[in-house]
């Protein structure tokens, strides 16, 4: 099995989130229409720009001026599909990196063809489960829909050739988050499980992913960061709240708040 | 006027809610976009697994592996229309229990039909408001909307009458909750008028409703600890909270805590 | 430039709010995904009663019977617009005022379009930032989006200009926000910079904003007042929280409580 080459501490994300509340990224989130809400509130926590425009013209309008593309198939359906397509098209000419969340891939077909044909359109990055990253790999049938039947690191060799194959970066998240660009490995520790039990949260990871992914710099660092930011914010509201309502509240506020030391806005 | 042939109590439901959490419920909602966050946050804070999925072609293959399907008619449109139909074909094939929330039923044409064309498919339970369940069954012309103009037991008769026609079970929602398979009533007390100003608690509830419709046992009384179980997560919030916007955090971490101590996951 | 003609202070708004609650209107919100459940906690928590209809059919029955009707183009598509066109002919024939909040008009040619078309459909009311405002009266090309690049007093005299034009009343929201019926302005001050940092303030404002059109009265001043109330709940949450996520749940629950030694329900 893949060993992870590179581990991401706490202490290593704060110049990367220093950076993205800098360049406060301008984020077309084409996403399904449960975690919308959540969604935009994330970024706005991190002080970032969500917009979500979803008619196929204005979407690919919008993605030439986006700074990053989230493709999300949560709630796809064909007319989404089209405007999805278009706004890949559309961010592919203007050099706009657009990342990939492959909810429920391998269990349902039109996700599971449309996500196929999705990547070989470069996708700068992909961010899935265990069951989504084997299941997009052909190595797995998918679960029953957006939980993962299974751990991490059994998606890590599945990762490590989808970003081969495609030229891509691959996060797979579970308890442990790998990514990796098919040679490097960064695994990253932390969260909470009450994480699972708020509906979004790895939906918004792959929207802070694709903001980050617009960031100059090394864009495997980039992105490991922007899971550690994530799970760092879960671990802090972890340890004020112990339910899922107000777990929730607590973990934007700790977007806001996370490393606010750092900070000179 | 019908009468209430039983009472269930808060002391009731304990192991009702215990089934719950152990058999954890894939529930997939098909709901209205203004409730779809909330809906799947109840249901994770009572340890179930929320889907919406919402292309006719996905919705139908994935009725067929989900424990209970939600069919929710808020904000209907003609294509949303024809994928509940499919998911309603499917589950009624593969033997998934559907429950029907008729929002607004009797006010607008489009629900009004295709609630009517829904009632001969063998739904497991309908859950509504006093005023929806008067319109159901032709009784009244509805409300202005989504409010009930009518107390709960003004609708118990119409209610006895749906479920004995069409053999199902009915659940009128008030300031107390009726639950009747037409010859059994259970009368439900609780909750707390706040519930009233926080959007998505009775959708949310028939989310609930159509999980627990899916476990073994008197289904009945599997349906009518779910009011409980909502009920008492309302009192409890109330408890806590003033306002409706700390009231629906309230809630949510209340039914992660409900009777924790009789669990041991 | 253009100088405000009154201010209207805190002590002004609450005879307002308490008029509004009284009426408790039916706002019919035809808004976008992100938003509705903001929306229609924020309209519950100021006891008025939301309803989201899409279908274009039942789009146009519902805006019969509301008390006010809300176009917000944010994620708009070649259906929803129809939807829409169909619900804003219905309003007019039954006289029911409806308001218009241009997101991003400008910036994407669909809502662009649109936008122009509903300015001759007799708007009681225009709601928008000072990038709006200006795009919609073509005296700029918009923002990147839904954030204004301009101040509010900036588009002072293009909210005049459209104001006259159309004899509606605009509204630009900023730091400052200023109602105009072309003649008089009224500039309403307050708020807080956290409510830029949670999705959908603005949008829901409109709604209010809506719903405050329909009351009896000076309508400039019912939607003035429908500012203040807003402004004024963001700063008492801004009193009581930090960040946004808490600082979200308190501005709801500041809006139920706002004023409430006024009330008597």
């Amino acid at each position: 099995m893949s060993q992870p080459s590179q581990h991401l501490s706490a202490a290593h994300f704060a110049p990367f989130l220093h950076a993205f509340r800098r360049h406060s990224p301008l984020v077309h989130c084409m996403t399904n229409e449960v975690v919308q809400n959540f969604t935009a509130n994330v970024l706005l926590a991190l002080n970032a720009s969500p917009a979500m425009v979803i008619d196929a013209g204005e979407a690919a309008e919008f993605s030439r001026f986006a700074d990053a593309l989230l493709i999300n198939v949560g709630t796809l359906t064909r007319e989404r599909q089209q405007a999805m397509q278009a706004a890949v098209t559309a961010a592919r000419e203007a050099g706009t990196p657009w990342t990939l969340d492959p909810v429920a891939v391998g269990a349902l077909t039109l996700r599971s063809d449309f996500c196929q044909q999705l990547l070989s359109q470069e996708p700068a990055v992909i961010r899935g489960n265990a069951s989504e990253i084997l299941a997009l790999a052909k190595q797995a049938s998918g679960g029953r829909g957006v939980d993962t039947l299974h751990q991490a690191d059994a998606a890590l060799d599945a990762a490590r050739q989808l970003a081969t194959t495609w030229r891509t970066l691959v996060i797979v998240s579970g308890e442990v988050d790998y990514a990796t660009d098919g040679t490097r490995i960064v695994a990253l520790r932390g969260g909470s499980p009450l994480m699972t039990r708020v509906v979004g949260t790895g939906c918004a990871l792959s929207a802070v992913v694709a903001g980050f992914s617009s960031l100059p710099g090394d864009r495997l660092l980039n992105v490991a960061a922007a899971c550690q930011v994530m799970s760092s914010a879960g671990e802090r509201a972890a340890s004020q709240a112990a339910a899922p309502g107000s777990f929730a509240t607590a973990f934007v506020d700790a977007l806001w708040t996370l490393e606010a030391q750092h900070e000179t806005h």
